[in-house]
């Protein structure tokens, strides 16, 4: 370039290794789907976005932004929160997830710029370079970004798609080694639509506990679960495990852009006293979450009522249970069930089709003559599977797995 | 302790290194200060909070308050922003910082938590363990715990006192060597209350130019300078170094806890197009600030009227100045006049004193005798100055001097 001989140019700065290293699987996959060649005959239907308000049919509930206006209209709440959060939302947090088993109070909880802020706190303060964390495969993808971020390993241990996705506990164990420090849960999960049962995570305690590693609990869509199944935050079952559980507002009262999330400290014999006093310290680097919402998050869980977060549970059930049945007629195509969260996992038989490789060219094709954008199971570490997002309102569902229908008979083999 | 030697206990779980050397020189110093011993016969002052809310006497601006009372009540604003930020907002601080010499435009800006957070992802792009940045001293203790963090240098350069603190330039200069990644200067500054004029400004860029190293600019109280003073972004000075501008809303509005800041990315000769890159995927981890405040920021920019700005700039100064004055007729002290923000450096002359051994002890024993905290400047790399937030409203600063100045009196030697 010209400017590189001129005198008073300036050379190149160059970016930190950690700041390079950090990257987003599902960007880096979706980077690679060419958007241009889009059927611009049919309005795109994005099944892709993890954001349940993109379409309009799920709102917030009135009483919780009834809370942050009526804070905000007082004035009273613009200064500065203490870096773990306030006290009388850390205390409302408390009270929610508080058993007799497990008594919690606001020293327990620390109040994060979402959900993302409370698993980047909880991973730094386990990891270090050259360590590695137990993390689900399928999963969401920001676990291995932050690893790659610390400069850590993000290892991965096998869901079972046909144990609706229960954890390969075998798998587990055999990658543990003398540099974890960590097993990292996600339950209901993303993307696999998975709710453990009691007894499952009487297994994954039973692993921890011999290995004598802490677990991080990404529970962030607790009680996002469908009739039958029942949504138990691991720490509840713990006798001597340390349990730092994560989650926030985002999902279950659909405001993912609000970004309050939180950590909650289960120490059940002393054994995190040096970890939450690393927790407090890093919260101190950037201060957590908006103060609004923080003032506002005492009545947000007092006055959203049981009958809203059902209304909503509802919606997602029947168009989880709609999705199900459509995507199982389609050929070529294996939906798993999901018992709860947001989402829904689809095998692709790639045999089955003449044209299709894999399953970021199901996406690009699908996107290409049909619309409809749906994620490769790449960005979560699952080959020749797409997640679908069921968030869309029924009509919208129905027009994409009608379109979904047709481009599947047109690439599906003839004579098997 | 029993626990221990049960067999199911758990050991104890190591902290990281790296959250274990995060430290807040504010909480160290402070948290060796005893207010237990506080007379409890005169109510607390505090003029130790960086937050001009505390008091009740600056308030926001009605439009600003309005504009987030809009947007929640629309239910628009519940989703996820893009990581970098919403166009929108990031449009309208291009827009608010653009010159004719550098425009900017929504690409060039990256929202984030706060200030703070731009501060952490700006050091992390830059720096990596073992390389340094040159941070002012006195200075904002979070460039050294954003360093402790990264595990990298924060080589303290001096203000001059002397110099209504400008930088000892070559003191600057003596400090850079081949590990050195950037100069962060902050103007107006905390604790000083700096503000450079445009010939120091260029000097500083000079140093930068023949050093090739790019500046951050911590710039979040821009605009908040008195009558005289011309609060000038080095930005646009620069030809060719460039700059990591970063700010916010938090104390040009008067709203801290809102967590809306700001990188301005500067780049004059495609110099930091790495930099750019390794900005947009940190910025990936925990996803930027609120989203209500993100939607509104458009309107509070055009809404809030220069007329308010200027009304709260005249409280500001009606404050500085009375403080000035009274403390300048106080034996053993010498405060320096400050030409912007919210703070006044005072200096301690303890061979005045009979019985102050130093600015801890000073503030120490201001509190329990007259109830009025102020921070030590060891908070702030500055032996023997204490600062004062002059937020407080009149009638609670002159109750404040009036015991300060019997204090004074009472501590100072009869001869000398
Ligand atoms: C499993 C899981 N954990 C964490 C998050 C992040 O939540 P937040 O938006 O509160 O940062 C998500 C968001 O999609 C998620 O799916
Ligand atoms: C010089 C300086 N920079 C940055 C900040 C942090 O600003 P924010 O509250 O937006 O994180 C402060 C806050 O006091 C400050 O004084």
């Amino acid at each position: 370039m010209e400017n590189e001989k001129k005198k008073d140019t300036f050379p190149r700065i160059q970016a930190s290794a950690s700041s390079l290293r950090t990257s987003n699987p599902i960007r880096e996959v979706v980077d690679r789907i060419d958007t241009s060649q889009m059927n611009k005959n049919k309005p795109m239907i994005p099944l892709s976005i993890g954001d349940p308000t993109v379409f309009g049919n799920l709102n917030a509930c009135e009483e919780a932004i009834q809370a942050v206006v009526e804070v905000t209209k007082s004035c009273q709440a613009n200064g500065y929160p203490k870096a773990v959060g306030m006290v009388e939302a850390r205390s409302a947090v408390a009270q929610e997830f508080s058993t007799c088993h497990c008594p919690l109070t606001a020293a327990d909880v620390i109040l994060t710029s979402g959900c993302s802020h409370a698993l980047q706190l909880c991973l730094e303060v386990l990891l270090e370079p050259g360590k590695n964390v137990l993390i689900p495969n399928p999963g969401f993808p920001l676990y291995k970004t932050i690893c790659d971020y610390i400069g850590a390993e993000a290892r991965s241990y096998a869901l079972l798609p046909e144990k609706e996705w229960q954890i390969d506990l075998e798998h587990l164990r055999s990658l543990i080694d003398s540099n974890t420090k960590a097993i990292l849960i996600n339950n209901p999960s993303n993307p696999c639509g998975a709710v453990y049962p009691e007894s499952h995570l009487k297994e994954i305690l039973e692993i921890a506990q011999v290995a004598k590693l802490p677990i991080i609990a990404d529970e962030i869509y607790h009680q996002i679960v469908f009739p039958g199944n029942e949504s138990i935050p691991i720490a509840s079952l713990s006798q001597v495990v340390p349990v730092l559980s994560v989650g926030g507002l985002a999902k279950r009262f659909l405001v993912p852009g609000w970004r309050l999330g939180w950590i909650i400290i289960h120490d059940r014999h002393n054994a995190l006293a040096q970890v939450r006093e690393g927790l407090e310290r890093l919260s101190t680097l950037i201060m957590g979450a908006n103060s609004l919402v923080q003032a506002a998050l005492p009545n947000i869980m007092k006055n959203v009522s049981n009958s809203w977060h059902l209304s909503v549970l509802r919606s997602l059930h029947m168009q989880a249970n709609y999705s199900y049945e459509r995507l199982s007629h389609m050929v070529g195509l294996e939906p798993v069930m999901p018992q709860g969260s947001m989402y829904i996992m689809v095998g692709i038989q790639v045999t089955k089709f003449v044209d299709i490789e894999s399953d970021i060219d199901f996406s690009q094709k699908l996107l290409n003559e049909e619309s409809v954008f749906v994620l490769p199971g790449q960005c979560f570490g699952a080959k020749n599977y797409f997640r679908i997002v069921f968030c869309a309102p029924m009509d919208k569902l129905a027009e994409a797995y009608n379109r979904m229908s047709e481009f599947c008979t047109r690439h599906v083999r003839t004579v098997q």
